[in-house]
């Protein structure tokens, strides 16, 4: 009467390595393989089905604004301010509980966050926003306004500079996927095209930068080399998942230029000052600096690099009893399109190719998935994806090699899952 | 300080009629045009910008799950129940609110409801699902044992075969576009292939047709030939747009039949039985056919027409002052793509083609846009849209030529939205 079966694939007969099942054997077989199926069964009749109680009387009424389910309280950002209480206030992070997700839209109440000085409370009819500097018609926008002009509608990914440092760190061994690799969502956002306001405004020969500043209390700031705008990529969201954007992701409106590091999709945007040269404002000197082992610093470090994380199994997402699984996770590059994504169950000994849409989004995340024969014996988890520009994930080993010890940005390097006998799942550096 | 400006094209140079801009004219000349803008603007310098009270300290505190803005609070689904209180409790919908959205991702919270016994409270660690009948093996499935299946993700619609039938009466004049047309939604759904569960149970040559019953108080039941889960192309979905399908949309599970009939995508699925014949269960007999004017009703009428409406301008979203506007809609079939929109401002006298993606998703809402230089003058709204399959948007004429005066499902007729020289926009029938 319990069960159920999962998919019996014969390891022998298309194991890549470890218990990984090859794409090749999947594409020439069919995903799942027809007839290797047969375990056991109790046999079903409908009467013998349990009638819950909920089945025997009317259920709850219809609602204005909908929400998950009480069973899934659980399903939140784990939250970590990032100073004590009284001091920097506001500043923190909330991470995107990747593990507990699936599919590639990232839902509005779990985005993650990064603020610097708190949420402002921002009544949009009284939010402006001007674009001025270097331009023949400096112009000031009302939300109102805004919606008056065609909308660009796009799906992509923001990812924080900063995502994924904490595995720089001894304590990152006890966090999950998502409160290592949480600082990134994907949503389909619907805005104006910064192209098309800068066009209107005009401008100058000299402008050749952008100044983005937020309406918060910390006026978080970013220079912009003008050419991502102008090249149609860059927009103003006004709406993300269909609704308009939520207060902690920019409400009324934020920046958003794909692929690029997050603190540059300026939230609460309140103005963009065109300039020429960059400004070096405090939030890109202060922070968001690549310091080399020659003590030298790269700064303007926009594009995020080519990355993975398997999700499914992961810490929080422990195996059972051997036997099938899925390995399931999320790739993505700043730079375009995944093209591949490849799976290791032996540290890296083999790779086997995960399964990818056959169209996967420019800057958008991917979903990879590959079933994996669990034997019951310790392993060791890992994921490498490629991007359409030709880069290749690294180990955490080449990640490092430049940098001095205590760099923390644009950490993209490939990250390790221990299984151990009992399925228990720990983050290890190998 | 206040404006701002809107893009003005000069309707002499691209007009399709009545203020249209042409696709044509926006593919040859680029989106938007370059040089044709230069409405006056006051000058605007960084320190004459308001400093609003929400810049001056610091805002609010991360939240493990956001919620829109406050000021957004009247985006809701409006909600009508369809009994009087206390007789068939629990049967009503709720409308997804469409002219107030963006984009093609219906948001969960606004994704819109049809129960026939309200929302079961299901405890998902409880919940049964079977498939049994015809079938070599019988299985029960946990919610845990799904989840070690592989995950299909899909982005496809989900609408009521009663979308649209309050335009059958005349109380429809005073509704928006989405309390006409809302019982449409869009997400992004993960979930198990139905076909793999089948072929694992192992269909009986007999077993031509599955009956799908919910675990819900009214038990909602419907017939679907066995070839729409053979094809690969229905599923059990666990997550919309990225996290667990909601109470309201089927928590913990629901069947997902891309392109047919709302009520067949059966929420809080109990079981599947293989049967070698529909069963004419009371939610196929007593709603759900269509009456025809001979006096006979079709029955299992599964795929939703090729349908479009224009969400912008509409009712609550009416004009300002004379000038350009976008005029902006969705479009869907259940057939598969769309692959054309046309607009017309003057009730069908001419049309021009709108803007729609180069690549558009099979059975998914997509999202059209035509700039439009409104003179002033009265004017009357309307969109058509063109599929993959040939088949074209009837106007209201045609598509109640077949059938009984009463018949009010698979509404899939041209909407017509008037628009008065003061601006208003109502709903009108021509």
């Amino acid at each position: 009467m319990t069960s159920s079966k999962l998919l019996p694939l014969s390891t022998e007969e298309h194991a890549a390595g470890n218990g990984l099942v090859s794409r090749r054997w999947l594409l020439r077989t069919g995903f799942p393989a027809a007839g290797a199926v047969g375990l056991s069964s109790g046999l079903v009749q409908a009467e013998e089905l349990r009638v819950p109680d909920w089945s025997s009387s009317p259920g709850l009424d219809l609602t204005g604004y909908g929400q998950p389910s009480p069973f899934e309280s659980e399903v939140v950002r784990p939250t970590l301010p990032l100073f004590p209480e009284g001091i920097g206030d506001g500043s923190g992070v909330s991470f995107t509980p990747l593990e507990k997700l699936a599919g590639t839209i990232t839902p509005n109440g779990l985005f993650f966050e990064r603020h610097h000085s708190g949420i402002p409370e921002i009544d949009p009819t009284a939010h402006q926003f001007a674009i001025h500097g270097l331009v023949e018609r400096p112009l000031v926008f009302t939300v109102e306004a805004l919606l008056r002009y065609p909308m660009v509608t796009k799906t992509c990914f923001i990812e924080c500079a900063g995502n994924s440092l904490f595995n720089s760190f001894d304590e990152a061994q006890q966090r999950t996927a998502g409160e290592i690799h949480g600082l990134i969502g994907n949503a389909e956002w619907a805005g104006v095209s910064l192209a098309q306001l800068l066009d209107e405004a005009g401008v100058s020969p000299q402008g050749k930068w952008l100044v983005a500043e937020g309406a918060d209390a910390a006026k978080m700031s970013r220079s912009i080399p003008i050419e991502k705008a102008m090249d149609g990529d860059a927009f103003i969201a006004l709406y993300q998942n269909g609704e308009r954007i939520r207060p902690e992701q920019g409400y009324p409106m934020r920046l958003v230029v794909p692929g690029w590091q997050g603190s540059m999709n300026v939230k609460w945007l309140r103005r963009i000052k065109v300039v020429s040269a960059p400004v070096y404002a405090k939030d890109e000197t202060s922070k968001y600096t690549l310091l080399q082992k020659d003590g030298k610093s790269r700064q303007f470090t926009y594009e995020m690099g080519v990355k993975s994380v398997i999700t499914s199994p992961s810490p929080g997402r422990e195996l059972g009893a051997p036997g099938l699984y899925q390995i399931s996770g999320l790739a993505w590059s700043g730079a375009g399109r995944i093209t591949k994504v490849e799976v290791s169950a032996d540290g890296g000994a083999s790779w086997a190719e995960a399964m990818i849409p056959d169209q996967t989004s420019t800057r958008a995340l991917t979903r990879f998935q590959l079933p994996w024969q669990w034997s019951g014996q310790s392993a060791t988890l890992m994921s490498r994806a490629t991007d359409e520009a030709g880069a290749v994930q690294p180990t955490r080993e080449a990640w490092y090699e430049p940098y001095a010890a205590n760099q923390l940005f644009h950490q993209n390097a490939i990250q390790v899952w221990a299984v151990s006998h009992d399925g228990g799942i720990r983050n290890v550096y190998v």
